[in-house]
């Protein structure tokens, strides 16, 4: 498997195009963004857990209750959540998109970002199709990511080419995520493509087991968004025998989706809002995987640790700390922590205790921008990892007045 | 009942003293506290739930064990958690107050508040112990408050006067805790003294009962510290009838208990770390008190609505995306919101979908200093109260580097 370019346009028979339509008032960022292919695919997504889901969720759900999609319409700058006429609108988006396309309505994903509980017109998306279907390209997904961005600074995409059933495939998937970010089902908007051949059964059951161990494991501020959803579309265009069961080629699939999924949450940790730093807690040692997970999440959670690791302050206690909230079953006294960087590894804490060490070796540790928490539990072999950031003064302001 | 003066001084029988032993470089603030009862008192206490548990507590958990104590001891600069020899110091702590006040070292409450793993030096406690003892007064506890701040802003206490089996009892309690307060049991340090007469049963049960709907129901920011303990000595010295079983005595213990633990809820969150704003989430109208509770604290918990508040933002989708991911079961299309100060009130949404408001009015409403968050789940007749404070720039720099 090796990286390639591309985002949700490297596999084959996949456009996308993104535009400006008017939905956020400023022109300097786009707005509506749309991905197709260029026959109908298989479809699975996740969805978040929160009782309050965005409209576009709900329609999405029964439009590919079926197992099949052939494209994704997707607006940033309103969530159209909290809206008395929210279902209404987004599946007038869905047929807008499936007139201008000449496809079903049934077989279009909907998703909207942004602010909640405003009305969203739906007069831009109308005057916008023909603009937005004539942006559309195989070439680059730039404006589509554009498209979906909020208080994201960076664009985030990534894409892999893999062997299956002897043919070369590609897989790759575009994300926007930010603030609102906490492990609890799919989180944030992510649209992944693949040209693999592979039954809606198994493109489900790869996606449902892969975001536990990658965009549930991602927390920016504990805040689990209304209207995450990540989709995964496979068109079978790599001619690949169709991934009917588990065998080497969906463990293959299953490699390039993790691969695909783990860049883009270290990518929207690592741009969390005002962050300054990406942190990824390594949990090591854990009797079994829940106690792995339970500890690496409550750590990369903590307000304080991510305020101290804007700091670049060694203060493990507050890992410690946040071990012993977490509701798993440790035993305190066996933990080890270390910090680790592009700049070294720094041993802080054995046996629950601290150790004596260089502070000033430890700021140069933690001045970096990508840190490692490692956390040894020293009870058996489970693992787990978890991504966050840091917790900034930026973060605060950002979202002081987001509204405004 | 009446609000009265004198903090832990105020109930008959009790002294406090504080001073600067040395615990903390600088000499600006005091860092060792003793509150004594002239009699051996009835004591009750809860502790955190974080499995990282200061060996203070440990300590104190065993001397009260017969349910009764006489003193307290308590330095802030210094958790003594994490430790390897922490017991030992938390000991020696005990069994220094003990010999300077001619008690046995089984009376003694001691309690450590500061940076987690580093050793504490018993020397600056041991030399310090005549002058610590030569401190306290019937007076004033204003220098035995001083001496458990760390983070705190402002002195917290409260002291009132009630009528238990004709006899008028006093009671009054101090609390330190600003950063690392997360419901989850007892939160921070509170100490409570009183001079009704009450069995250790009762006093632990009236404890017990209360904290659940005060110090539980508050958060500044999700993190549950590993030193938190609240204990109330109760002396007798009121000369009031002992209450030894529920009744009109046991009730209005429980009333003054409940005044107390709310106004040092609320000066805590309202001196929060960094914090500008005293958030009060009221929920009501809800199935039954457990979901009630979840809402009020998920919503108090949110860092996307804490910072919202600190820019007087009244985005009110957050509190639905809050209440949404809380895991009670709500129906979300039922749920009203307002907004309330000094300023006045702001309604904001009504059956889950936003309602037209001022934006001006919202901001002149959020702008005070004290703002509630009402939330009507129109499913039942139950209600919860939660505290909390807004996310500000100064959360992040007080924590950022919290150590040096």
């Amino acid at each position: 498997m090796k990286i390639i370019e591309g985002g949700v346009v490297a596999a084959k028979g996949f456009k996308a195009g993104g535009i400006h339509c008017g939905i956020r008032a400023t022109r300097t960022k786009r707005d509506l963004s749309l991905i197709v292919s260029d026959v109908k695919a298989s479809c699975a997504a996740v969805y978040t857990t929160n009782l309050v889901k965005g409209a576009p969720l709900t329609v999405t759900k029964a439009h590919i209750a079926d197992g099949y999609a052939q494209a994704v319409i997707v607006n940033s700058g309103n969530a159209n959540t909290c809206n008395a006429d929210g279902i209404e609108i987004a599946e007038t988006m869905s047929a807008l998109a499936a007139d201008a396309l000449g496809i079903a309505a049934s077989d279009v994903v909907v998703a909207s970002t942004g602010v909640i509980g405003q009305p969203l017109n739906i007069e831009p998306i109308r005057k916008g199709m023909p603009q937005l279907v004539k942006s559309l390209s195989a070439d680059s997904c730039d404006d589509a990511i554009e498209g979906i961005m909020t208080t994201d600074t960076v664009p985030k995409s990534i894409a892999v080419e893999f062997e299956a059933g002897g043919k070369t495939c590609r897989m790759g998937g575009i994300a926007k995520g930010s603030g609102m970010i906490h492990p609890n089902m799919a989180t944030m908007l992510v649209f992944i493509t693949t040209d693999a051949a592979i039954s809606p059964e198994m493109l489900q059951k790869a996606l449902s087991e892969d975001v536990k161990n990658t965009f549930n494991m991602l927390s920016v501020d504990g805040d689990t968004s209304t209207n995450d959803n990540c989709v995964v579309m496979a068109n079978g265009m790599a001619g690949n025998a169709v991934i009917k069961e588990e065998g080497e080629d969906f463990t293959a699939f299953m490699t390039a989706l993790n691969t695909v999924n783990v860049a883009l949450s270290r990518m929207i940790a690592g741009d969390g809002e005002g962050a300054t730093k990406l942190l990824e807690c390594k949990v090591a040692g854990a009797a079994d995987e829940i106690t792995a997970k339970t500890v690496a999440k409550s750590v990369i959670c903590s307000s304080l640790l991510k305020a101290a690791m804007f700091g670049a302050d060694a203060n493990w206690g507050r890992v410690l700390c946040a071990i012993g909230y977490s509701g798993a079953d440790v035993d305190v006294n066996k933990v080890d922590v270390d910090f680790r960087s592009a700049a070294g590894t720094i041993s802080v804490c054995r046996n629950g205790a601290g150790i004596e060490f260089s502070e000033e070796e430890a700021k140069k540790v933690l001045l970096e921008k990508e840190i490692d928490i490692l956390i040894g539990l020293n009870s058996g072999d489970a693992e787990a990892t978890a991504w966050g950031c840091d917790l900034t003064y930026d973060y605060v302001k950002i979202n002081g007045d987001y509204r405004t």
